[in-house]
Formats: structure tokens, sequence, C-alpha cells
């Protein structure tokens, strides 16, 4: 039985509750999404491993969590002239890939998978909060042990901790990818989280929050992992619940790793 | 001859081409403004650190660059009931010290202190475009050498770096701060620099243009060194600018340093 991309895409789409949202940033970026669907690429970011992955297994559509394009809304006016951007669009319309945007529609099917995700490759899925599973009860492991068993567990190559590195951790919040910062300081505020893990931050934000905390006597701590590394066990996570609503394709998962070296 | 710490500000608002803007971020986060001035306390963020180095110096007057509660409009409803916020205010009234932002109005002195600054602690200051002195043309390092160049010179303990490490850099771009990431990526685009050196970035904008373009075979790097980091230089650059505005008052920078560690 044939599907379109874009029926499959609809298919996602429908099993989210309260969607279609008439705002949102899941559209899709780049393709022709009539032609019939072979197999999917699941990928926090459209890196160049990803597309060629995309051609090596003859996958045909790319479903991303993060922008194409480099912001958020994917517009493009400004980077007409740039040759990056010409080179990403043309590899991807040679090949007949479409980019369909998997975002405000993933982190709304409860329990959020990107916290779920994390969860189980941190081995806290019983510590969880059954209520609020981003809040997280463990047996006391001091801040530096803390970002040893998150850096471990998630094989990182380098995080970045703020706090005293002795303070006991008990209560932890997770919170992956970058939320409003505001939420971000609530979790470790009225939460009352020792500890917030979380992907990425301001530095005039939640860093600085964690640091006046410490200087005036209120032991809190942060880790902060990097945007991919804290979203990626979610895309993982997510797949079984992609092959129940597809079971005619194939699904396969690129990690986008990390652009950046440390000096 | 007595000077109230407004009149201080209102001395060095009167000396900003175009001041004062109806609209700003640099007013006064915390304190009674019409006291007396006694010294001032020059920093990027008001960390504890600066507030103790007020109290020992007996200075009355934070200038500081970047938000006193988190963000970027130093809002503080919804931070009322944190004991963080709580307590980082009354340690500011108790010591009847005045928190001032010198944010949009430093920005907006020609040539921007934070390139300015930066250049100088580069050595690069004959190297930079008269007309556009954030782009430099200095003789060729590696992004390597470059980072390594950059770390040594500024004193800091880690940067991020995106790029092939063997990539000859020549053409450099210096946006201090975070700015908005379109203007880092026309740097690297239209601007033609091989490199931009930059306080901070999102995940999914700057850095993922750069991986982009060294995948589709356009060699550009990107070195992240910090917000603090690359401001910082521009906060001493424009104390002797402060001091001519206000010759009877004596004016001390405290480093606000990085609240990070790296594991």
């Amino acid at each position: 039985m044939s599907l379109t991309i874009q029926q499959a895409i609809d298919t996602i789409i429908a099993a989210v509750p309260g969607a279609p949202f008439p705002e949102t940033v899941d559209t899709i970026k780049a393709g022709d999404a009539t032609q019939e669907i072979t197999e999917i690429i699941v990928s926090f970011l459209v890196t160049g491993e990803a597309i060629e992955q995309a051609i090596q297994q003859g996958a045909n559509l790319i479903i991303t969590h993060e922008p194409t394009f480099y912001n958020h809304l994917d517009k493009t006016d400004w980077l007409k002239n740039h040759r990056v951007y010409q080179a990403k669009r043309r590899l991807i319309e040679e090949n007949q890939i479409v980019i369909w945007r998997f975002h405000d529609y993933l982190h709304s099917v409860p329990p959020d998978s990107t916290v779920m995700g994390m969860l189980h490759e941190l081995n806290w899925e019983s510590n969880a909060s059954p209520e609020q599973p981003y809040l997280s009860q463990i047996q006391p492991l001091s801040l530096l042990e803390l970002g040893q068993w998150v850096k471990q567990r998630l094989g990182l190559k380098t995080i970045r901790i703020v706090g005293d590195l002795t303070l006991p951790c008990e209560r932890i919040a997770i919170l992956p990818g970058f939320p409003p910062a505001e939420f971000q300081m609530n979790c470790l505020g009225d939460a009352g989280a020792d500890v917030l893990i979380t992907g990425e931050i301001h530095e005039w934000e939640t860093s600085e929050y964690v640091r006046d905390a410490n200087h005036l006597g209120q032991k809190k701590g942060l880790i902060v992992i990097g945007h991919a590394a804290s979203e990626e066990p979610g895309l993982r996570w997510i797949i079984p619940w992609l092959e129940e609503r597809l079971p005619a394709v194939a699904i396969h998962f690129v990690s986008s790793g990390s652009p950046f070296y440390y000096l």
C-alpha cells in the first residue's frame, strides 16, 4: 500500500493530542511531500551526516527536531546569498529529500519524550515523580559525582557545571533542550530541586542565578550538557511511538553529535 | 563639590551620541540614586564578588553591563518568592548600593568599546579595518593556533571551537557578547570572514551554520569564548572614558570571571 510523505506526516500529527496546531514551526522545510515515502531518518538537526545517511539508506524523509536553516522559524530571505544555504538546499533537493520538523508536536505527546529519554538513559525511570517526571529523587551524589554519572551514561565529551562540586544532590530537575530560563530557575526555586540538568542556557540567566545562590548561602547546582545531548535520548525514545503509527516504514536514527572542540 | 549618583549617571548618558534613548534597559535596578556618590565599581555582572568589593571599597555605585536579576529586562515579579532574589536585593539595599546598567549606552559610544577592548587584548589594534573595526586581517594562523592565541591573551580556562582546526585564518570577525545570530552568520557570509570570534551562541544557529559550511566544502571557523570573557576587555577599555567624564570619582573594575567548571 503506497503512502505519500504528506500522508505519513499527517498520520503522525493526527496522533498528537490537540493537533493540528494553528501556529507551529513543525512545517515542511524543503522537498516535495507528494512523493511516495521510502524510509525515514530521525535526527536532532539536519546535519550533513543526516543527509548523507538518508541518501545511502534510500530514505526520502528526514524528521528533524531543530531548524534546518539556522533560525527558529527557518526564515531564509536573509540567507539567499549565503553559499552554505544554497549548497544545503541544493543537496536536499537534488536528492529529493523532504525535511519535516517535529518539535512542537513532539513535546506535546505526553509524557514529554525528551524527559523520558533522559530518564531512561540515566537509569532513573523509577526515580521520577509520576506527576512531574522532570523531577527525580535519587540517592545522594555530590554535584561532581552527578556530573560524572551524566557524562558517562550519555557518552559526552565535555559538560559544564556551576556550583559547589561537593554539594549533595538528591532532588534533580531535568529540563532537556533550552526551555524558558524562568522555568529553569523556577525548578531550583519553587520546585525545590538541588540541581538542574539542562541542555542550553544564556550566560546572564540560569548560570548566574546558581552562582548567586551559592554566594548567598543557598546551595544549588547546574549541569549544562548541550542542547543535542539533552534531547537526542528523547528522539530515540519516540521512535517506537512513530513505528507504531507508521508500521510499514523503516525508521532510522542518526545522531547529530557535537560540533564543538573544547580547548 | 558634591555629586549625586543620579547626576553621575546623567553625566555619562549626556556623553553618549543620540542619548537619552526613549527605550533602554539602562535603568537603575536597585538603590537610591539621590545619595552622594562615593566610588564606582564597573563589572560585567553584579556578582557577589562585585557587591563585596563595593562594600570593602566604600563604593556606592555599581555600573553593570548585564542584568542584575537573571533576565534581560530585569523583571522581578516572577522572582518575588525566590530566596536568591530576596537575599541579593537585601544585600544591595542594606549596603546602600545603587545598581545602574550600562549596556545600550555603552554600545552606542563609537567605536564600540567591546570590540576595541578585544582588539587591544589580542594586540590587533593595527589589524582592524578602520571603517569596520570588528573585521581584522592577520598573518595566517591555523584555527587551532588562533584559538590558542585568544585563550592565552585573554587568560581563559576553556573555549569552544567549531571547524577544521587546520583551517588557515586571515580574515577575523570579532563580535563580543551575544549579537543577533543573523549578524554572526553574515560576518562569515557577506563579510567574508574566515572565522568568527564571539561570546555566546545558540546551538541551533551559528555553530550549525559553521558545521554545515565545513561539510559543504566552504571552510569557516567559529571560536566561542564566553559572554563575560568577550565583553570584559571592553569594560576595562571604557574606564578612561568614564574617568574623563567623572574626574572626581574613583572607578574600579571587578572581573566577573566564569562560573563554569568544565568536566
